[in-house]
C-alpha cells in the first residue's frame, strides 16, 4: 500500500493539506471520572487552532468544559493524524461573524443558527502524531509541546 | 447522499455486517483522572463480543486495564457504529489456540509472538447506536444495557 514510510516532512505536509481541507474529525474527550467518549464531528482550522461546536450539555460538552482536555483523530484508520490539544471553551456568540461564516461554509452546518445550547471549542494542538501502517510508527511524532519537530520542507 | 433514514432494523443489519467484516476501529479510552485516550487497533467479532490486542504498559492498555471502559467507533464519520463496552483483560496466552489464530488471520497481525507485553482486551457491548447523517440520529440507539432494541429484521 506504501512505498516505505513518508518523511517527517511528508507527513507534515500530509498533516496540514487535512487540516486546511477535512471536514470531519473524531473527537474523544473524558469524564473527570475516566468515562471515555467518542463522536465524529465538522471542524474549521485557522492555521492554529480547531474549531469545533456542540452543545454544552452533551457529552462531549460536558466532558470538553469540565477538562479542557481533547484527543482528535483525522483521516481514516491506516492513515491517521492523531491530535492532542488544549481546549477554550467560547460563547456561541463570542467569535468574529466571518469565523462563524467560514465555519458554516467548510462544514455545512452553522451553529450559531441553533441557539445558546451551543459552545465553540477552540484546540489549540500540543502533540500531532501521524502515522499509516506499522512501518510508520516510528518517527510518528511531528509536534510536542506545541512545537513542530518536523519542518515542513524536505 | 441517502435515501431518507434507515430503518432500526437496517442499522442493526449494518452494524452486524461490520462487526463480521471490518477490520479496524477507533479505541477511545480515559485514564482514571480524565485524560482522553484515542487510536486505531484491529479487531476481531465472534458474534458477542469484540478482541483487541496492545500493549499493557501503553496509554491504551492502562486505561482500559484500570477502567474496564471503552468507546469504539466503527466505519466513517458518516457512517458510523459506536459502541460502549465493558473491558475484560487476559494474558495473551489465556485464549483458546484457535481464537488467537483467527485473530491474526482476519487482522494480519498475531499478539501471541510478540510476547508477555501484550494482552487481549474482550469487550461485550453495552451501547450500539448507528448513524450517517443528522437525518440519522433520531433512532441511533440500536442496544442498550446489552440488548438489541432493533430487531434484526423488518
Amino acid at each position: 500500500m506504501t512505498d516505505g514510510p513518508r518523511t517527517p516532512a511528508e507527513r507534515r505536509r500530509d498533516t496540514e493539506h487535512r487540516l486546511a481541507h477535512d471536514v470531519d474529525l473524531w473527537v474523544a474527550s473524558a469524564s473527570d471520572e475516566g468515562t471515555p467518549y467518542l463522536v465524529p464531528l465538522s471542524f474549521d482550522f485557522d492555521g492554529e487552532a480547531l474549531l469545533l461546536a456542540t452543545v454544552a450539555a452533551g457529552p462531549t460538552g460536558r466532558n470538553l468544559i469540565a477538562t479542557r482536555r481533547v484527543r482528535l483523530g483525522l483521516g481514516e484508520t491506516r492513515d491517521v493524524t492523531m491530535i492532542d490539544g488544549r481546549v477554550e471553551v467560547l460563547e456561541i456568540d463570542a467569535l468574529p461573524a466571518e469565523v462563524g461564516d467560514r465555519f458554516a461554509v467548510r462544514t455545512g452546518f452553522d451553529p450559531r443558527e441553533l441557539g445558546s445550547a451551543y459552545r465553540w471549542f477552540r484546540i489549540t494542538p500540543s502533540r500531532i502524531q501521524a502515522w499509516r501502517e506499522v512501518d510508520e510508527l516510528p518517527e510518528r511524532e511531528l509536534m510536542r509541546e506545541g512545537r513542530w519537530l518536523a519542518s515542513a520542507s524536505g
